[in-house]
């Protein structure tokens, strides 16, 4: 199986789980609408190319930490779009889980799915407790309080913001958590996976700033000139088109010069290659870039 | 040291280390105001109850147990309280964190420290890899869908609810998850333990139904009426006064039959009963119930 139908197939194997028995119909529904159809899935694939990378034995722990990543960055796309925050209609190019149930039911939506990711670790303790429970902490930490991408949210409710720890915590968190966890999963020591996390993670952060700025709404399928209207920094704003794009190339050479000595190091490398080249913005009228 | 300061010192230095490092000022402070001045912190003390019942021999394991179950109660009633489920103005005495601070902030308190519960648990894997992933497993199957506390709300909106269901799942949920993950910290099967949190859980909902029907806001320190205003099930509404007083007495009984035979059943049963007092409602006037 490919990464992409391992990441299908443990996403839906988890939503069904959390349905069985009596549930609360529109809830239930909200979590299947939450994480379909998927977006990019770029963090669980990363993550699953360094379990790879790293020589992979369990699979089915990978395939769970992959799963678990995917449902926390979904829930953070289901809260992020409410009201209080972005206020967006549309995402992944349908109405935004708020706009297509209920404001409440995309608060409950959004706790569920957090709660789900760690239950999807918990479940594969059978198979390696100590792994199953490094999985954990790591995605905690780079969800939560102070590091993870609660804190990257938060930053924006302050008057003075510490620029280096916004990006950090708001969207290099789940790449670093998508290297370390897929390290984890694979059997390795996840320190070394750190800096690979964070340089895909800065990469990141300005091809979305180049496409917040240049793209339409209706190619990405979410709102666009949102960091514009909600006063964030952006790299386009500060350095220009081709001076963000210029940063964009960097950050991904940085990258692929940071993968760590292991098994599979020249496919990892390969694998960042063809993401930099899908990052990277060309002409905005023919680009079918996948939205989050 | 007793349970109470037990409990205040795990929830302390969790809190603590959720703010390390540069960290979004707002957010931090309002985890801290999330989780104090606490309530009558029943849930992490039942699980203590039940710990030492079952011959705790690892209390700091026991200690994380509290500590993640009170986190996620804590996250729970910050959310509840936003003003698109109970819109409530206080809590505890003092202002709702959204009142205090703002929604956003509120929507990310409560992520963030449903986060720190399982992060907590994780944190004691190095005591007890097993148990540290159990607590894990069964925190999340009481707090998310199907059949926690996430689904418990997720009822609320729903046309046609499943009473037992409903109540099974937003209330008896952490108090089931009280009593097993006591059991799981004291290193006995869970399985056991969940008559007992059943009806617990049970009682409390009763009671809860009572305070809503017959004290003010002054009393609670949060508001009144609430269940009437929101059309929710109440045990007053249905069975009177007497009636409901009688159910809470039925079910207290029933808890203290349920207990499983263990080194200090004696102790536990005596502690449920001190409970049972507590929780059946005198003169309003005179009455000092603490509120969650």
């Amino acid at each position: 199986m490919g990464f992409s139908d391992r990441i299908e197939t443990a996403v839906s194997d988890a939503i069904a789980l959390g349905q069985a028995g009596s549930t609360p119909g529109k809830l239930k529904s909200a979590l299947h609408y939450a994480v379909s159809p998927g977006g990019a899935r770029i963090r669980p694939t990363i993550l699953l190319g360094v379990a790879a990378a790293c020589g992979e034995d369990k699979p089915e722990i990978s395939n769970a930490a992959a799963c678990a990543l995917e449902l926390i960055h979904c829930a953070s796309l289901v809260h992020d779009d409410l009201p209080c925050f972005d206020d967006a209609d549309t995402r992944r190019g349908k109405p935004s889980l708020h706009r297509a149930y209920s404001e409440p039911l995309a608060v409950l939506a959004g706790d569920s799915l957090i709660v789900m990711g760690f239950e999807v670790l918990a479940r594969v303790a059978h198979l390696d407790p100590m792994r199953s429970v490094q999985l954990v902490m790591t995605l905690a930490q780079k969800t939560g309080m102070p590091g993870g991408i609660c804190a990257g949210q938060g930053w924006e409710s302050e008057d003075e913001v510490d620029l280096k720890a916004y990006h950090s915590a708001k969207t290099a968190a789940l790449f670093v958590a998508a290297t370390q966890m897929g390290a984890i999963a694979g059997g390795q020591d996840p320190e070394a996976w750190e800096e690979l996390g964070q340089r895909i993670g800065a990469a990141f952060q300005i091809a979305d700033d180049l496409r917040d700025a240049l793209y339409d709404a209706e190619t990405l399928g979410k709102p666009v000139g949102q960091d514009a209207l909600h006063a964030r920094p952006n790299a386009v704003a500060k350095f220009g088109v081709q001076g963000a794009i210029d940063q964009l190339h960097d950050s991904l050479s940085g990258a692929i010069a940071s993968i760590p000595s292991c098994p599979g190091e020249a496919q990892l490398a390969q694998m960042v290659q063809s993401y930099a080249k899908r990052l990277t913005p060309v002409a905005p009228s023919k680009s079918t870039v996948p939205g989050e």
